[in-house]
């Protein structure tokens, strides 16, 4: 499942239109622009007409006047797992009850048996493939959380898949910890036991192995408490890692203001968010991931605050929250559109997004997201006339070329 | 944009696996499966272990254990227009009212207007751009209406360009013309006139040119009346041709039953279809096509009575209803999952909807929608395990090899 490395990207891009707000530097769209890369980084953009002259004698790459955007950020899934769940799916469609859903060895129980009973080549293998999909939309960053293990042994096998496969793609890969995501059965009325564990365990020992970016957890009734989630938290704190929190997804915990004090990168899902927690994330900067592939699986109907971010000027990111019981979604474009149709975000809403946005959701804003000089080349030419189109249509897959850490991805996923 | 002829599918295709209801006679899935392919034709098909020993010695073509269903029908769809509308569709969520959305040039009056401006060979690249996108989700048989054009001509560059695609792309197009799609401005207050035009002129003119395999109405108060609709269905019975209908789909009409009265291959929306519309259908054999990327864009919230449908033995197919203003949809697969997630079909039934009964919307049903022996090769590798997987991962796209009129067509759209 390696591949070989793709050709590099080095030389001069031409014939291209920039997307509004692809720039880092915030610049006008350009209507005839050039990017060069140079050892895999941007080392200029700008109208081609103004090429430096020490560029000239590079390799050329004609771009055929495709739209350029920024490379892709899916800054929230749960990508890694054993097995999938069609079967479930399959069965509450035909009528199944929760109970005899459960009984046939369905919901999440179901993911954290399979992915403890995979081995870790398994694991990666299974997740490629899903990984493949999300790439062909250009994605060029993706986090990957853990949260289907539940115990040391098996949340390490997720996270080093999640490594593993960001070497083998060549993508930006960020790692989160979400062994607080649900209680495992073998602790089954002792959740402070398991938080316990999670904290002096389970995260310095994968954190010491460098497996952890950032701290995540499901804080919900049928989760985990406020003070649950603040203990992990203070842990998280203490070894120096960002932390995340799934909040407000069902009901108004409380759970956004707690994350925001702890300086939260994301509160994410947050259908029920309050007012307060919309002021206290607008205060600590942190951005409103809104995940509209789970609301759209769960027909909730319930929206997120979308006004009340948008006024507060809370950056507000899009995400496919990849997972296989609530949202099996494959394609970050597919979220954008769902944003604008389900949630009514505008079109440059939805792009900065699956861009700008998700990159600072991710803490990757100097790098990712929109089109950095200095910084890794990670941009996509797509088969569009105009941004909007990439919203408009939906189940499409328009993109022409992607350019993943200064090397030539291949098109499609196999 | 032609392609040359991709390579012939002649042979044995092994290690397969079929999907339950892939069978033109119904025999059950088959675990380790064999298709005999020859001069394009579906020539054998049962276990591996049965292979005849007359086909011993043809090349073999190894699925790797791959699914396999039939080749996908998308069985209503408006794929041929001028322009498109990602403008609008950024317009209206940035906040424009109705009136200015039309003052800009937006509605259907602009892509009438773009599609009468564009010559022939224009239409055809753009659509060949959508129709790829469908293509690589398997579609081997695809129905393209008329309707932007309502005049003689454009009507008629329309359906031309619809049989030009069929023949570039090797794919088995049936055209419908809709010329009673929407009052053309110029007959504003004269609908009766029009009417006598797509009658008297028209329809025949088309017919004779060998450029219908059906006819269509929109029977709406915003489109044209019962009555009007009635007048198009006894000129396109006069001619020996069948009818369809966009029937019920924002009021009950009573067209469901008018159309069954003249033997409709299909009634199509029907989101407020009444019970006698449903016995009218079942009576006649009359195809219910439900278009949930329509319901999806316009955020709909009145269902089509499918347990009604399901009861009374009504088949369903389900399509993408693809058109640039209430769904700019991609993705076959991705109806079928809408039609799960929202219209709560079974997943056997939503994948019997993109296949056998959309076949059969068409009156395709003895060539297509199910693998059968000694008619045209056509059907899909899948890279999944599951049949259920078709349907429960969304935007996705799956292919892995497709065999299209016994032709080995390209896995991915460009
Ligand atoms: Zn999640
Ligand atoms: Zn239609």
């Amino acid at each position: 499942m390696t591949h070989s490395a793709p050709p590099s990207a080095d030389g001069v891009w031409q014939h291209l239109r920039l997307a509004p707000g692809a720039l880092a530097d915030d610049r006008d769209a350009v209507a005839d622009a050039a990017i060069v890369v140079l050892g895999g980084k941007i080392e200029w953009i700008g109208e081609r007409a103004s090429l430096p002259a020490m560029h000239a004698g590079l390799p050329r790459f004609d771009g055929g006047g495709a739209l350029v955007t920024p490379g892709l950020v899916d800054c929230h899934t749960h990508l890694v797992y054993g097995g999938q769940r069609a079967n479930e799916f399959a069965m509450r469609l035909a009528g199944a009850t929760y109970e005899e859903v459960a009984k046939a060895g369905g919901g999440i129980v179901s993911s954290v048996r399979a992915t403890r009973e995979a081995d870790e080549d398994t694991l990666f293998v299974q997740a490629a493939a899903r990984l493949e999909q999300l790439l062909a939309d250009g994605v060029c960053a993706i986090e990957i959380k853990s949260g289907y293990g539940l115990a040391l042994d098996h949340e390490r096998k997720q996270l080093r898949v999640a490594r593993r496969l960001g070497e083998a793609y060549g993508v930006t890969v960020r790692t989160t910890f979400l062994g607080a995501h649900a209680l495992p059965p073998e602790y089954a009325g002792r959740s402070g036991d398991y938080i316990d564990l999670v904290c002096s365990e389970m995260l310095p020992a994968l954190a010491a192995e460098g497996l952890v970016d950032a701290v995540d957890v499901f804080c919900e009734r049928i989760a985990f408490s406020l003070a649950e989630t603040e203990r992990v938290f203070q842990a998280a704190q203490a070894l120096g890692l960002p932390v995340k929190l799934h909040a407000e997804q069902l009901s108004d915990m409380g759970g956004a203001a707690l994350a925001a004090h702890y300086g939260a990168l994301s509160c994410d899902h947050i259908e029920h968010l309050s007012a307060e927690g919309i002021e206290a994330m607008r205060a600590a900067g942190t951005v409103a991931v809104l995940l509209p592939g789970a609301y759209y699986t769960l027909r909730d109907t319930h929206l997120p605050p979308i006004a009340a971010l948008r006024a507060a000027g809370v950056p507000m990111a899009v995400s496919t929250d990849h997972n296989p019981g609530t949202s099996p979604a494959l394609s970050l474009l597919l979220m954008a559109n769902m944003a604008c149709t389900l949630f009514r975000l505008t079109v440059p809403e939805a792009l900065a997004g699956v861009t700008r946005h998700a990159a600072r959701a991710l803490g990757l804003q100097h790098t990712h997201g929109a089109l950095h000089v200095g910084q890794p080349a990670n941009f996509v030419l797509w088969n569009v006339r105009d941004a909007a189109e990439l919203a408009y249509w939906f189940g499409q897959r328009p993109l022409r070329t992607v350019v993943r850490q200064g090397r030539i991805a291949a098109g499609a996923a196999a």
